[in-house]
């Protein structure tokens, strides 16, 4: 569809990918001598001062998604307002304050041949954000990328392009009053799809790529990508509900994890129950589920002791599907070996639960099910960086590779060793 | 070409590569409870008990290469003799000897909620070693995975066919007696390259994937990989001496570097020298390093002061070539800059050294240089697991995700948050 927007269209030059990644590398070069805390304080300030641009863009954008008849939720998704953005300029500033993951010394020994081996945190170097419509990710990625001694490359969704575009240029203004260099941050301006598959096989000049978005994104993206990539966000997560379990803590967890934010990836999907508690405990949980607007959908014995409750018919789907929405699975099993056996075939490896007043229930749960988070007694709405006490987050990782689980900035730098010697060889 | 060997062509059926994984999964999924140790120790002993069905079907191998016509050096390494298979098994012994990188807690707090937060390192899963020539990889990788609470699947080559599926046999007959599920090791035995791809592009059944090999393979692994991997190996490295380097320091690191193993990627390829050094060092230097039967490659004011050494001229792509021989490139530079300069486009990021008397010097080369290992007065050859003290090496990472430099047990290992609470929701 043509755009009818000047700001899409009127661009001065068609868009550079290869001289994007050249300017990104020598900015990250750069980094490690720029006061990157000044500029992430500038960076903060010139979204504030920015905010009519700003906002001004993104009103050009929301426009043309309602245009588009994009659906309201995605629309509120993409819209900013003075207080959505001062929020967003505030969130770099407590990026700011964080200690600072560079530098680190993870360990340290002298071989027996004098050599001093010092394993230090370095940055990644050139780090690659591909997401969707929110523009608050546009300015949380940059932000954490560069406090961790990196250049961010940022691929937005083409919805979002005017917003990014007010975005970058508003941070890049700062990094230039604070003296970094404004290359650490830029905006892959082009909508056209290729960009996002050059920009995922550009070896040697991407060192790290995460998608964060939906199923779809993330899938595209480890796909394409041959350059390292942290796979992030999907989570069909379950609550199992053991036959010990105290009644009140069972309803109150399996309520948070469902009902607390639907939308997100650590919400439960599933509701595995004992046998034993199906029908002294189960109807009332149901209850007080649809009370709280969950439809349900249940395995036979689920919709047999349902009392009263509506519990449609869920078939081999639904214990695979992660809703995002007021939608709960619902499986009586057996035991303990049948709902680790559930969680085994149909668990994405995000968050997994188990309530019960079991030791030793609770610590074969937490040792055999392999998801980046197990909680006895606990809601699986806490695997979060911030819940987590990381003081921020740029993803939840699904994969087992370099980070599991939520990833704050102690994930997004790499280490280097530093040896010193005095003039030892190999014999 | 058709082979002649039956042992080639009789398969009793068709490999089917998703039973294997799935066979790999339960396997990883018993691993945890099983004597992982004492099946290494039987491992070990079921490679001698059956060292004479390994070495005849190693012969086959051997026969087989030499009539393709495969140089003596490739045939040499593919080659084991009653030594060799003795070694092997003493390795496993010893990975056996080594602390358990399973279930060491990384981290732990306490949220202020109560909620009890600790880190553990917990196996991959399924980890997918995909490997050349070198039987004795079959081994050592399912050694250090089964250590690591991991099942391998091993992907060998096709000319050590034969040899693999004698020492898999050994060594999944040693699990057995031990009581250790013999899945935990298995070999894709099917010499199509389409069931590489396969493995690579295993999502969800493959946690990890190690190619070990040259650059070719390792490329290959890399473009096709839609699971997780660790690129393994290419070391382009270097040597800079700087103005003030004491020279008998910095010719023996030169040679140790270029002479004691150049087959290796810790190996240096490309000698940097400071102009201000160049006329009073470099001829020396460079006659000892022919002395050693170096060849020499150099840039123009290399050959001017070569004194009487024989130098050809070098090229950008000496520059960038990794000669895994006995070939050393050497380039004067103006300065460290320069060398930093040369180090960042041409480096491959695996190993740097720098030889000086400057603290200035050697912390600016050690902060700007962007490798897995770099070094202050001492030779590029002691990036490898066994120097650093790991006790093992899996291969050598020259990706910034998740390892970076020699890699032994505890980065053959992922984590998992578990998490302990008393009833603990989310506001």
């Amino acid at each position: 569809m043509p755009s009818q927007t000047t700001s899409i269209d009127n661009r001065p030059e068609a868009f550079d990918l290869d001289a994007c990644l050249v300017r990104a590398r020598g900015a990250a070069r750069a980094l490690p001598n720029a006061p990157r805390n000044a500029g992430l304080l500038a960076l903060a300030d010139a979204i504030d001062a920015g905010a009519a641009e700003v906002l001004a863009a993104n009103a050009q954008d929301v426009a043309r998604s309602r245009a588009a008849g994009t659906p309201d939720a995605l629309v509120d998704r993409l819209a900013l307002d003075e207080r959505r953005l001062a929020d967003i300029a505030e969130a770099v500033r407590a990026v700011a304050a964080l200690p600072d993951p560079v530098g680190r010394v993870l360990d340290g020994w002298t071989l027996a041949n004098g050599l001093r081996v010092e394993q230090r945190t370095v940055p990644f170097g050139v780090i690659a954000m591909i997401y969707e419509s929110r523009p608050n990710v546009t300015v949380d990625a940059a932000a954490l990328a560069l406090k961790a001694g990196s250049a961010a490359v940022l691929r937005g969704s083409s919805d979002a392009l005017a917003s990014n575009r007010a975005l970058v240029a508003a941070m890049r203004s700062g990094l230039e009053v604070a003296g970094v260099p404004a290359d650490a941050v830029q905006l892959v301006d082009d909508p056209d799809r290729a960009q996002v598959s050059a920009l995922l096989t550009a070896r040697g000049r991407v060192d790290l790529a995460i998608p964060r978005g939906g199923a779809g994104l993330i899938e595209h993206v480890v796909r394409t990508a041959q350059v390292p990539v942290i796979e992030t966000g999907v989570g069909n997560c379950h609550v199992y509900v053991h036959a010990d379990a105290d009644p009140a803590m069972a309803t109150a967890i399996v309520l948070n994890a469902k009902v607390q934010r639907p939308g997100v990836c650590n919400a439960a999907e599933t509701l595995l129950v004992h046998a034993d508690v199906a029908s002294s405990w189960l109807p009332g949980a149901l209850a007080e589920l649809a009370a709280a607007g969950v439809r349900l959908r249940g395995c036979e014995r689920t919709r047999h002791v349902g009392g009263g409750v509506p519990v449609e018919a869920a078939d081999d789907d639904d214990w695979a599907t992660e809703y995002l929405d007021l939608v709960l699975a619902v499986r009586v099993v057996d035991g303990l070996d049948a709902a680790l056996e559930h969680v085994a075939r149909y668990g994405s490896g995000h968050s997994e639960a188990i309530v019960t007043a079991s030791l030793v229930a609770g610590r074969r749960f937490q040792d055999e099910v392999d998801a980046a988070a197990v909680y006895v007694n606990a809601s699986t709405r806490f695997t979060d960086g911030f819940e987590f006490g990381f003081g921020a987050e740029i993803g939840i990782s699904t994969q087992k590779l370099h980070a599991r689980g939520p990833m704050g900035l102690a994930q997004l730098v790499t280490s280097k060793y530093v040896v010193d010697g005095t003039g030892q060889i190999r014999s």
